[in-house]
């Protein structure tokens, strides 16, 4: 941050700057996003960050995840004022975390101009759903639970049709609020998953940088293809028709994890 | 159940016995065994039980959890005055055991004269240690977390020691209602976990039976000779000794789940 737009926001200039890695349960928060009077994850650390320093806090994150989903690997970074022990400033943060269910696992002191938003160049994320008949007891939150078995080469085969670069308004959300929607998909790899509570299918799925709802949009569209109710051939009639009438059903968030972010160089290998 | 005790019982004869695989989460629960006024596992089942057949019901289960144990593979069997396909009995079940964290994911008719707990051979058990400073998010209340990493090898030494027929009464809750404190440690084999919130040490753990606490006994020692302050050889001291003092502390229930039982012949194979 530079000193006028420090001084503009009438505080001290930052001078010291962190990267976090944090995991959280998505169940009790409207999402990363603060909102007024709401929980919300990011404004639930800014509290914690204002018990060790005194003041507003306003930190930035990877992936603005929606309501319900979770984090394994989101990466945020915070201003402070006085310089920390990385390992002191995770620890005390923990502490004043509690009893929320996020987690600070990792904390170093940010090198150059590092941003965790605008310095991203990957977002990664997976989905797990869980396919049996009984209902979820552990995994019960952790999974987008169905009842059928799925097809997991025919999800393959349409999943193949959304890598690289394409006009992604199908697997848009109708308040996404990015400039163009045109985006590069890099990977969307599928694996069938034996748990000890029953089969899971994971989605791993990649990009520089995501649409709102485009992963959900993409798996409520596949496990449709899953189930033999589409075809792989209708993934790609429904993301060259460019309408958003045309996605299959958006699935929930529970289901939903951002699983890590890359850098140009990893802030926590120094 | 044969005619005179099913009369002797003031209702029909037990015509028709299913044999059901049962999992659940732990922590609503005082444990498996039914108590007046409590919410018990047995209890919910049963209560599940009398929505499909109005009478009181009396089920059998292979092991009695404690309060906070888990069951990813609990066996238990209901006696049913009618025949019931067992995917609807089961079906039937899940619907009525809403919203508790119970689910029946296998149900089949018993043959023979099958007992869930007096025909079972082999008890196994999984314990699941979670080791990382952050306070756990995804897995709160399904590991027992620790905040320093643990020699698998030394636990794996110190484990070795209590394999085979011994007197356990060191590692036997005061409680503990058996009639013999000498038991028969078939296999206790610890093993180093990466997953997606960090380390974890899973021990597995299996006999014929088990005494009251053995495992977490076992686990909570264990852990000990993993952080150092024992070493394998007061393992076997503690072994030795026949005194329930001479214990290490016992862990908590949450990393114990109740993972399989074995029977001459798999009930649901057939």
């Amino acid at each position: 941050m530079g000193l006028p737009e420090a001084m503009a926001q009438g505080r001290a200039l930052a001078m010291y700057r962190y990267a976090l890695k944090v995991e959280y349960h998505g169940a009790p928060f409207v999402g990363w996003q603060r909102q007024v009077d709401l929980l919300s994850v990011q404004g639930t650390i800014e509290a914690a960050l204002s018990k060790l320093e005194r003041r507003t806090h306003n930190i930035a994150a990877a992936g603005r995840t929606d309501a319900g989903v979770h984090a394994l690997g989101q990466i945020a970074h915070c201003d402070m004022d006085q310089e920390w022990d990385a390992f002191r400033l995770s620890e005390a943060l923990n502490y004043h975390l509690k009893p929320h269910p996020i987690a600070i696992t990792a904390c170093a002191p940010a090198v150059g101009d590092f941003h965790a938003r605008f310095s991203a160049h990957e977002r990664r994320y997976l989905f797990r759903i869980l396919s049996r008949r009984a209902p979820a007891t552990h995994q019960d939150g952790l999974v987008w639970q169905v009842k059928h078995a799925l097809d997991v080469d025919a999800m393959q085969r349409g999943a193949d049709v959304l890598l690289g670069k394409h006009d992604f308004t199908t697997f848009r959300s109708t308040i996404c609020q990015a400039e163009s929607p045109v985006k590069t998909l890099d990977h969307l790899q599928i694996s069938e998953v034996e748990t000890a509570g029953g089969t899971e299918y994971h989605f791993d799925v990649r990009a520089r940088s995501f649409l709102h709802n485009q992963v959900r949009s993409f798996v409520g569209t596949l496990e449709r293809v899953g189930a033999g109710t589409w075809s792989p051939d209708d993934v790609k009639s429904a993301l060259e028709a460019r309408d958003r009438a045309a996605c299959g059903p958006v699935c929930p968030p529970q289901g939903l994890y951002l699983a890590g972010v890359g850098y140009p160089q990893d802030p926590f290998s120094g």
